[in-house]
């Protein structure tokens, strides 16, 4: 690889390597290649083979269409593929703001409530409950994604019902998930966020509809998605004009099977150094086991996590769905009371 | 959605394991617990601890939610949670018929076309070359998933009038995917199959609107999807009522980083175990490489698959999206060529 | 299912559901099989389809060997496979002591020293700085698995001769990574504690050699190790007479790709509802990346782990190995200083 | 272990892209830091970002540890880390020779027998039944890597015995398990070639001792290897001097949970682009499931792999250990007749 000033000229760019026996015609092959798709070529000749610096932008091709062409060894991908998405382009912290609430720096903000609404007396009693404990912020699904066709499917529009009169009613703020692009102007005019779940994270007729909303959005990862993947997913967001987006990490799946999900904690850490969106942890999905969530919530505040998201109802082991993630009551006032113990050392203010 | 009284009848299955210090208390309130649910609890009271097997109508219940419970050690789902989609239920394996071509026993269905629709010439010359290799039902992609939003996203409606043309002229059939349940009604009439694309194999919102429509439907697996979770999505389109329903296995996301994916062939003597629905393989998807599809189409073939789905396009180099997977026309001959070397020792006719 | 007393009566039990279709003839067999295997076999007919509950020691036997007989469904372990690992066996926390420090409840223990012996200077200043911090326990390694057989191996003997020096000159407890039974007992002349490697989790010669060791094991998490094969690797440690074994999460292999490996926090909740033995986690490997350790180090503490281990060089920069996930001196104190703020408000001692 | 002056000499190559928003001094520092490690830098400035060329020595060079110096954005290896295992400096397809039989192009290699050595008897009649069938290699375990250690654990070296004795009498070749570097002279004088268990793969000891002997390795993929890794074990056997060796396939860790493992076929094609070792599949293990392995076999078969392992035991039912992957003597001749009809038409003789 030899030096060449013009290479990496641009905040995008792809570099391909050649095998050391690729011949000069195979070189040339790829050079038109790269020109076809609009892009620049840099040839770095070396020793015992030649490299391919490539300007342009590259966003959207893929580097695997590159090593299809005869005599390439490697194409890789030099830069990050998002760009809104990027701290690089947005260096501050973005601060999310919602009615007596907001997601942030120096902020620990706690998302609470049950699953699905059931009814309207325990959304108002749990909406009560989080209110007197100073939690502003409440969760409760209408429609639910669920794995069986014969599974509790929510209360739906009757849901969002319960959801507009306990707000008003109330004045707790609420999120609530969306399945469906046809959903959104519905469910915009009865909550205060947006949920998209771990199974539309690429949703993209979902996504592009929640660009074009005046409402924050909760991005959850998809069960499988890289950081890059939820990043891009945020991307489209960002880039149709909703720029209040929140991410929250809620278990991944990997071969372990101890917990329902595999909490990946460890993606806080590069979520802050890549990206400027708020991040939370929803330690109830997961670990899917109520023991457990006490732990890792205390653990994703360590984390550096922005909130944490938790299911709490009244009466757990009565609920139409995922009662054995639930806090009741009295769970969840023990968390907030581990919660606190550490927040202020931390220099945290719980919301 | 509605729900066949019968199909639910079967002998569905749950065990409890009790820690081995439960108290008599604690067992009770499971008792109690399951009664809540409207099941069946049937104490089996042993030496060092008690056991509780549970009859009724399990299937929707979360085996988590009775782990929370004090006492309890473990709690075990001992049938499948679908129904219409087993084997059980259905001994003989599903028949999938299209205009021209079939899925099901003793025949290797081959799909093939381009990632996207381009423009109609290439739609055109794909078509006309594959009619003359004997392949009769063509992909193409007018609504496209993609990672990023700056990717060309397909040429939508105008895709789907060039596909319709297509059809009508040279008599192919054609696959396609929705990616919004508000799209399937045009696409319907445009096409003669209706793909669900891998990320949206648990978008329900889709999946309902499926279960509703004529044509047939062919199933992706999820990047991540247990086969019970897959058969799950398929037991969505049964129970309302679409019984044409073909999945495919398209690659899972795993630690491996040779491939895209992880093209998991294995799955497709459990499939044939537990289901009775035709399964194909996309190994163009499932590697992601051009030069590695030729290996696996043969491999998806031996292993059983009823058919395959293959990415060819006129010029791959110039393709907009997964050039690197596609294979050029002379390509696919070589794979054609293969294939009919031993689909004939294994009593297959390629379709 | 029906009641059967007797069907759980060990503690110690598999469950076998017959298919629906089964014949009497496939039960008889599967009968004959469970007792050909020395077990005993209690029937419990129901109405469209039998199980069968076993009981005696069925520890050994792999629930899948009974799921390939014709007329079988499913074959499920009702209890987990290790006895002296588990906490049912023994309901007390396991405190592991060495030479002025400890792992066990009340107390958070940190290891900490380089990733490898380069010199002696290096460690003699290591040991030093970490006294000077009330760190009682430092980790080298003598004896380096590498995945390139071209990269530092480490200094082996003389490493040993290192570490065992400057254990006697500073009094500072060591922990060191023995790779063959053969170099146990040089091992176990040079210091306090001897490590199995994620790479050697399963390596049973080695696991065998160390049972038979008066020295307490630092036992690692394999990369793709589940909790019962992690504990069961312990039960090898612990069934051959050594009970002072220490855990070590250290990060699992996912398909994530934003840090080395993915530390699985979320382990500890069920070690500690499985297992007595105490468990630390390791967030320089677990993540890979220095700047992610002190988020992932609080974390640990805060998700109830017993300790953690740190990499910790006076140079990272010029590492012979793994630089990039070591702190340097000015790093660990900081992190000391934030795991300080919040170890006293969660009621452990630093030890 | 000795190294090869040549086998380090080709062109190895580094590339680090600075944040954009990085100082001349944090450049400078990168400069230095490379430099420090012996290597050459090659500074890339950009219009908005600088990268940096490295060239030099790069293969035992961890990419993350210039990742955590100030200003970096990444950096990417871009060459391969393998070189006596690589295509690029081995083009030819290496052939690995055994007593009347071998592994490499135009030959189908059939490796079969029980998983452990039970008895004399049983050993004689799995070898006269494949010697009838024209299978010339049988594989046998005497050591055996069991999870639990209330589990068999093979004769050991009273079955290296039986292996012998068996090898002499009827003249089959042989190829069994070593766990341990102490036992490898005992298991060398017993049988043809020596295997590494996939627990194993990245037991360096253990590869040390082996890349010593001078019968060939059956080198298993690790549960959760990358092709990288598995091509650097082997680069440990050939570095030091063994260059017969056959890599095998055997099922990787994944989420999924309808195979006991994963088998990845689609390894076969990556390892032969990028090197020259035979490989073959193991669908016993793979599968776990007697039920699945035909299927599997044929796929890897015509996946291109150059052989396949099956579990074959007289009476499954009563094997000591892995007897629902084992076939009986019927399953395997049904295996044989199906992978005899498709050898052909792929040009491959089965052995």
């Amino acid at each position: 690889m030899t030096r060449n000033a013009a290479a990496l000229r641009n905040d995008q760019a792809m570099l391909i390597v050649m095998k050391s026996q690729a011949s000069a015609d195979q070189v040339e092959h790829v050079l038109r290649a790269i020109r076809d798709h609009g892009l620049t070529p840099h040839p770095l000749p070396g020793a015992t083979r030649t490299a391919i610096g490539i300007t342009g932008n590259t966003g959207a091709i893929d580097p695997a269409s590159f090593e299809a062409l005869p005599g390439v060894m490697e194409a890789i991908r030099v830069t990050r593929p998002y760009k809104l998405a990027s701290r690089e382009m947005h260096p501050d912290d973005t601060v999310v703001s919602l009615p007596h609430t907001r997601f942030g720096p120096g902020t620990f903000t706690i998302v609470a409530g049950p699953c699905s609404v059931e009814n309207e007396e325990m959304i108002f009693r749990t909406a009560e409950f989080l209110l007197s404990r100073g939690v502003r912020l409440m969760r409760a699904g209408a429609f639910k994604p669920r794995t069986s066709p014969y599974s509790f499917q929510g209360l739906e529009f009757e849901g969002l019902e319960i959801l507009a009169r306990v707000r008003h009613k109330t004045g707790i703020a609420v999120v609530t998930e969306v399945l469906d692009a046809a959903h959104v102007t519905a469910v915009e005019a009865a909550v205060d966020m947006l949920q998209v779940g771990a199974r539309n994270m690429q949703n993209f007729s979902l996504l592009k509809r929640l660009a074009r909303s005046s409402l924050p959005v909760l991005l959850k990862r998809g069960m499988s998605a890289t950081l890059d993947e939820w990043l891009m997913a945020a991307e489209y967001l960002l880039a149709d004009g909703n720029r209040q987006v929140v991410l929250c990490e809620r278990g991944v799946r990997t071969f372990a099977d101890h917990t329902r999900n595999t909490l990946d904690l460890s993606i806080i850490p590069p979520v802050r150094r890549y990206s400027h969106l708020p991040i939370i942890a929803d330690p109830s999905h997961g670990t899917g086991m109520r023991d457990y969530v006490p732990a890792m919530a205390l653990a994703a505040l360590a984390a550096g996590a922005d909130g944490i998201m938790l299911e709490v109802h009244p009466e757990p082991e009565k609920a139409l769905s995922d009662g054995a993630q639930s806090l009741d009551f009295a769970g969840f006032d023990r968390v907030l009371e581990s919660l606190r113990k550490i927040a202020e050392p931390l220099g945290r203010a719980i919301h």
